[in-house]
């Protein structure tokens, strides 16, 4: 019998997290799994790393203990890194982050935790995969992601990714019968536009809350906010190279030496 | 005589940073410029923002006030939204944010708050350049920067950035007449290798400092990597839209739908 396959498997949303139970249950059908996942919600924290602070990491038993788990105090790409380094004994054929409390279309990948632990598991050469539910509800139902996660990580498996790619996948938040399929997409052109909530704190001094509204100003129908609005998986092969390439030419016409 | 232009000013190692006041000095030569920053060090915050606390922002008088000065309670991405829809009277004519306490080239754009930052800005749709000098020390010798810092700011006032590019500027550490001009280049293929420094605190649990060693497996004579090692200052244009365009086509022979 072939070995099964290891996984990484942490999120953003933290260890107890129902879409990180959902990530589990199913990756438990296809390989060996061990997760590394924060202590607590990182929801935003983009591609921060801790470098001021100590970092923790304990093994903790969450549910059934079919798989080994580490609770982590620092960030999604922290307990990639720790992960990798100090908690497994051999590098994975897989790291899958998610399933993500809410969307990570679009922009949204910039802010993204569960994005930035797959592209750090990316950066170290393992091919690697994020999830997201669009609910940010924490009793959100997952039951329709379940098919997706397996089916696009046993790809994965089977196919690998190059050097510098990884998957976002982000499931429509409707019933399975509705999901239409999977797409492959471009990442839409969209934004936030914030819109701070100015208020007083009881000693008289202003502070905010950052509040906003998803502008989507991309009309195309290759991309994954098309894809999501009509009922399709969005799956974007994402890059961490971020040069413009096709924009080099045009800089060097600057003459910024001359 | 022409209106000067509008520039916002941040950084990701604090309002009271030396990098920052060596930009506010090259800055208040070409224009009008406002400084939101963090009023602590925010290094390896990646594009982190605060979901789930308040943000304060507050005027402050750090120097000798030619310019107008808000400390900011969140991360280097946070300063930016708040800077552009609460304490700018009109949108920015250039956002510039650094000068970085080391190297933000290759791979280290991931980690980056300064870059993090910039990026916000042109997400935003503002013109938008970070800086860092390949040197980590608070007392670090910024002098050679500044010619950089002028030269490359008045020409992307000149000639704009298009949607979605920003630009990546990293500067070597060594004396101004050393510096052999500027490189217009691609982000090279390097990563960290982590070395996990594991320690126990005085009750007895483990725990661990994130540190490593950079690899640069780039050969390529392009690549900011390159210049920077060669004596040039580096600058990339980077993008935000992260799909793999390259990879859609081989991505979908994998019939993920069938």
């Amino acid at each position: 019998m072939a070995k099964k396959p290891l996984i990484l498997v942490t999120n953003d949303d933290g260890i107890n997290a129902p879409g990180l139970r959902t990530l589990i249950e199913v990756l438990n059908t296809i390989g060996d799994i061990v997760v590394v996942a924060p202590d607590s919600p990182q929801s935003g924290m983009g591609h921060a790393i801790t470098l001021d602070s100590t970092l923790y990491v304990e093994r903790v038993i969450v549910d059934n203990e079919k798989q080994e788990e580490y609770s982590c105090s620092g960030t999604p790409a922290d307990c990639v890194k720790l992960g990798i380094r100090e908690v497994l004994e051999r590098k994975p054929d897989l790291c899958v982050s998610g399933i993500n409390h809410g969307s990570n279309s679009s922009i949204n990948v910039i802010y993204s935790g569960t994005m930035s632990a797959a592209i750090e598991a990316g950066i170290e050469g393992i091919p690697a995969i994020g999830f997201s539910l669009l609910n940010y509800k924490w009793n959100a139902d997952f039951s329709a992601a379940k098919r997706y996660v397996k089916t696009i990580s046993e790809m994965v498996l089977k196919h690998g990714l190059p050097n510098g790619i990884v998957l976002n996948v982000n499931i429509p938040d409707i019933s399975e019968k509705n999901i239409k399929g999977i797409k492959i997409c471009r990442q839409a052109k969209a934004n936030w536009v914030e819109e701070f909530d100015k208020r007083k704190n009881p000693q008289g001094k202003d502070y905010y809350w950052l509040t906003g509204k998803f502008v989507n100003l991309d009309n195309g129908e290759d991309t994954d906010e098309w894809a999501l609005e009509n009922g399709y998986v969005s799956v974007v092969p994402v890059q961490f190279d971020l040069t413009a390439h096709h924009y080099i030419q045009n800089l060097n016409s600057w003459n910024l030496n001359g």
